[in-house]
């Protein structure tokens, strides 16, 4: 059966229009003001925005970490994000040393299926880049759907891959139309920080910041972009959150590289003193990177305005301040890095962007959505308001003012760092694929309904 | 009467999908698959993109210079842009110290009016920034619909203004909400260059490369942005040649500065080898800044890609190489300055540009069009293929092969910079709100058809 | 007669070390331990420095300035330079439209002559730079032994010069082999800035510094040095003041241009704050570039350090608080810009850059004297303690401690910036080409004793 | 007994003046135009400069590698130096894992006693940092004299450290007073495109340069700063090649960090095309980093200059073409690394840098011998000609010209990479610690006659 949105203002990441949208089945067929809507069920958007649905390109769900699991899992936490906006999800798919690809993917499979309330996609972490793994490869990219490897240039002894595994990723990347990304913080400098802050009895949360410096992050970034150039491969920096590292970024796309670069709420709108709340509350924001300098807030939007930034991920990975993040009591390192942010990314973008004029609401729409469907191969089908794409769209109310709190939101966790925080805007319903998944603000949707979404070769935007 | 647009690939500055386009009058009214399209007149466009009506923001039509006036009045200028596949143009309206801006832009619609086969609209140059002319500016924007303010850093003793004035300008822009455009080249130290060649008997074309140095760019765009900094307004860099200009604005933009963009075909693929062509015919070539080293190319093509420039003009100047050009034998300083560039623009950046890969599909349409009309406040009316946009679109073979060349071009000029430059994809035929201007590659419109737009004020895009 | 100083330790711009310096007549001729001392008259310096006496490179002695004149003369400033461990002073010559050069000098040698207690020369304003005057700088340069000339590019309709006489002076300079000096501030945008403030009744000191912002600076300084590029010439900044200037230096240095740097002791120690002293003492610190944000310091130390910028200037430029500086109550404008610095220039750069370990010892030396000797064409004459040079040198004791105030220092002016600084190290007597001036904290000095200085041609340090 | 060098005329870091230079034993006692020489051995240095005597900061004697060892020992190597104008060579003692660093200091103690005839130190290279190497590190500089402390980033499985071991390195030698040399280069990179190099049957000596690309080495040096300023310690890179590093370290030193760099003279006078020699010839010119772009050359001209880089060592490390460089017949890895540069270092300096006037006679000195004394802790022992000095000293007729060969030079190696070029200058006569090792152009020196030298520890200059 169709459907017809009927009153709304539509916005892509170029256009803003009033018009209808008939939707049939799956996708949308048309957009006008005379439209045939013999049949359709008509839904009233008057005096909402049409947004295409969010993508979040950076989410950790049902994640092992440091002995725990992550609060959220496929089902809880896609559909947080639904309530918030988002509309597809591309979920870290961990690997080890040893482990073949093809298990590791089966394994993520496992997470997801039956659950995911919306669609999502996967990025393949490289832990290592021997010629079974580089071999491997064609396969995941070509058959498996997945174009997009990632890095880790820190958690020395855990994740981290040294320059040898990134430059042979960036190569075999670059033959595979695959983009990678790299977590850029160098993990030697930041190994060493932390050991000589716990001889010190440097213990709490705030010295998760303090041996995390800016400057490890700029290098690593420097670093990655050097070995992208040498490669003449693609690039893509994930959680981007200090100026040292928006300065190397900004140098390499001047120099025609293709680097792309991320950044998450959590650094446009919180900083460095979150980490000094009493009571071990510092621990709700230990995350890597760490919280930075308040000024660094407008190096961001003024990187995502004029476009040296080109996404905002939500680096989603939660866990409950009781049980979980207490674990780093007497010491921070044993504090789960990370924090629920899912369904907050879209909501902040829009108040803190759009609504406060710091970006313009196409560019709301492209940094929240469109470009991330681009980058990671899931364009047209995703991230715009299109003839002939899904219809994964927002029903958004720019009247309403709301409060975040962990009261009201729909994270499986007991906090939310955004906590207290009013925001302009609101999701009133959400279609995935043509079908409700928030409608009216309540959850219509139905876990299992989300599908894995095998993405295309990487293309420049 | 109705018409409808089948078979095409619709791509804007976002999309790129295939669909039907409906359109009834001067608008876009419905765009998808299965419209009703009864009494509707149908245009097959079958294998081809439909792109958005090319926006030239950067024109000189009918405009007096050294004694002499250019080739290319609004009716044949306009009639080759459209040919080229530009559906707008805006054009520069000429003031000098005392006269009042009313008159000059009387003046300058009288050029236009009965002649322009297209839309158009004006930028103001500002000659002087005193009192009155301060005061006459806010009729200027709010009444006259003339949004954007040019001025001259060179052509000293001719339309130079000093920092006063461009500062002036930049801070009543702000507070007007127009946006400040500068041809950024510093003008005294051109002047005394040019001097000195002339006394060493250094009259041949190439010699107006050698005394526009791109230091002399590079430092003019790096003042008006300072001084755009200082005011808390708003630049548009026309003509952006070279590598140092390009820098200063990387710079600016890295530091979040409202700072843009734009350059022209011929810096994107022609060179400063040109200017040295025997027969004097390097003045074809002749105008400022000039042509630069070619390995400005690449840069130019990466900042278009990477989003530090924006746009695209052609700086359309248009002068015969006999009996005007020729003025400038034995002293190039008498060569009139600037091209015929009008036609060329749009199928230069789709054929260098999106067809080789430098920029995808959607940065061609954004930089030929899109970003002007936002930019220059058109946006929505024009820049885009939406559901209540005009219906300004060309339909573009992609598949085509062809030559460049004055015999065939449009202009009312006898060369053409591009001579021989073969070329992909051609502009089949081209709507101007709904009617046809070129049908089959057959000019259809009609002297006088094109309106002028009073545009909106500045809004980031 | 021959003097021996006995047990002092030597510094020079590169060395250190213990020996005894014998003097005959004006020069040293002999550096030893065992030299033959028959017949010399032998000083004590154990325990002490001895410098080469400290080289000025910018001060204003007996200069009009709205409608008054300085507080200090050749007399009174050149003796407190000496107090201070001053030797050489460059004192910047006047010039007007239409006044020859011949007779700007004369009239600044009649300032001069029978005054000054030390050497001294003159760098030469150029205010205008037409046929005549670039004709004239021949015998400046040549037969007056001035070989540094000076634009400025702020003071609208006082003193600023415009592009062309910057840069026909830069060409100028390069054929004769001179420096040119430039104050670097835009005064276009000061102008308009400071009618701006006025206007909204903006009146207090504060005034002077939100009116002449750091971008001001940064920009004059890089378009000095990209018309310094273009003429392949050499340029010193004046009184390089924040970081938004120093950027553009160390560009211009890592480009390999011969462009160098000045600073001054106020802007290394004093800040935007004193501005807002009460009761109108704000109007003590107006000078120009104002005094900036604190953190300015730093960056101009190690700017200083790494050797970005080279020399140490006072900007000497004296008036009165009572009866000078209270012109300008209730409106800023009036403010006879400049201070009183000449005196503590030397031992500041020792207390707070050697002493503390900011600069070496050797550096304090080179930037203090040498580097200024260098570039100005006074070495070896002046600027160093070696065989040959005039005995000009300063017995320095490092071990005492003391505070600097108007009420015991020498400079004839009622108050000092510096009033209750502590600092390291005290001038215990000064030789001026082997006669003392001061002797053991005591003026035995001659007015008129001083000698003009006939520069040599620019050459690279 | 003393002697008196007369006539010349004496050049230091700062000074030059015509002087008498009286030396008694090993130490300068007197400079002066009347010195008491009762008793001296007048040696005639009339039309001569008196140089203090150069130092190389950077050679490899005795050194082994790739199975074969280098063909210059301390006798014929600092022989072939002092003919050259260097009176102390400070080479690197290299130490392998888990080897006692008192054993391999001994061990290069070994290497050079009884056979240098000029005076000599060593640095030490840093294999790996662990606890015990950390603890014994504070004798090495403390009681062995050993201040400066080598990291190679490049040589995977050879000499190779990570980033942890340069972290670590940087904090004791903040802690200790030693200084950080490092070898910067990405060595995972190029040891990624060696093996893809040799794969594809590129075995030629010029892909010894294509393996090693100047962004590897701009990389490195952009990562040894950032663990500089991370740790607040010192470092100096050894061997700077091309603009990517000069880029880096200038922004180090803008930002204000105590960061130094190195070049050598094959890197200022040749370029990438000797590697291309037929005949093998190519792999005379072998070494790492490799020749740049001959463009880079004078990037590197520059910086020294205008002090971004400030000194120059030889990176000494001979190997004959016939034996030694041709067992990389058909495998350019398996060519010795380095060249025969210890003898031309000093006279290539003055001749393309002081004669040639792209850097001062007194840069000259600065950059061949003072700041290497200054940064390596042995001033005012070494590094100048001042009272209390050794009397290390170059006797140099700069009326001379001559051609470098191998069949006239004195390093014990078949063939100078600096074959036929002519330079202006030739050294006359050395002294080294008062004693003659050359005079007039003949070798009168003694093997063993070099003692080592303890240094200071590292202090800024
Ligand atoms: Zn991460
Ligand atoms: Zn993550
Ligand atoms: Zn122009
Ligand atoms: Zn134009
Ligand atoms: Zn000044
Ligand atoms: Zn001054
Ligand atoms: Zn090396
Ligand atoms: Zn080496």
């Amino acid at each position: 059966m169709k459907k017809l949105i009927q009153g709304g203002t539509v916005v892509t990441a170029a256009d803003t229009y009033q018009a209808d949208v008939l939707i049939d089945g799956e996708r949308v067929v048309a957009i006008g003001n005379d439209l045939d809507i013999a049949g359709a069920e008509v839904i009233d958007a008057s005096g909402c925005y049409l947004f295409p649905g969010g993508i979040d390109p950076h989410t950790h769900l049902d994640m092992p970490f440091g002995g725990t699991v992550t609060a959220d899992d496929f089902e809880t936490g896609t559909r947080a994000a639904a309530f918030g906006g988002t509309t597809t999800v591309i979920d870290f798919c961990l690997t080890g040393k040893g482990q073949s690809l093809r298990e590791a993917i089966e394994h993520w499979h496992g997470k997801a299926e039956g659950k995911a309330v919306i669609d999502y996609g996967f990025h393949l972490m490289i832990a290592e880049a021997n010629d079974s793994v580089l071999q491997q490869l064609q396969h995941v990219v070509e058959e498996e759907g997945i174009t997009s490897l990632k890095v880790f240039m820190a958690y020395k002894n855990v994740f981290q891959a040294d320059d040898e595994t990134l430059f042979k990723t960036l190569i075999r990347a670059k033959e595979l139309g695959a983009l990678v990304q790299v977590h850029a913080e160098n993990g030697d400098v930041i190994d060493y920080l932390i050991k000589e802050a716990l001889e010190l009895g440097n213990t709490d949360p705030i010295y998760h910041a303090h041996t995390r410096p800016p400057v490890a992050e700029g290098e690593a970034t420097g670093r990655a972009i050097a070995l992208t150039a040498l490669a003449d491969s693609q690039l893509y920096v994930v959680h981007v959150s200090c100026e040292e590292a928006v300065k190397r970024i900004a140098e390499a796309r001047e120099r025609g590289l293709n680097v792309y670069g991320e950044t998450c709420p959590q650094y446009l709108t919180l900083d460095i003193s979150y980490l000094e709340k009493p009571d071990f509350e510092g621990a709700k924001y230990v995350w890597s990177p760490p919280l930075r300098e308040k000024w660094n807030q407008e190096v961001l939007w003024s990187a995502l305005k004029n476009g040296i930034l080109q996404t905002v991920g939500s680096d989603q990975c939660s866990f409950n301040f009781d049980g979980q993040k207490d674990l780093g009591k007497g010491d921070f390192t044993k504090i789960p890095n990370g924090g629920p942010l899912i369904e907050d990314r879209f909501g902040i973008l829009y108040s803190e962007g759009a609504h406060k004029g710091r970006i313009s609401l196409n560019q709301f729409v492209d940094i929240t959505s469109t470009k991330s469907a681009k980058l990671f191969g899931m364009f047209p089908k995703k991230g715009t308001i299109a003839v002939g794409s899904d219809a994964d769209i927002v029903i958004f109310d720019p009247q309403v003012t709301r409060t975040i709190s962990a009261q009201t939101h729909h994270m499986n966790v007991d906090y939310n760092p955004f906590e207290g925080m009013e925001v302009n805007g609101e999701v009133v319903s959400v279609l995935s694929r043509g079908n409700f998944v928030i409608r009216d603000r309540n959850y219509v949707g139905a876990a299992g309904s989300g599908r894995f979404i095998r993405r295309s070769k990487f293309q420049r935007p």
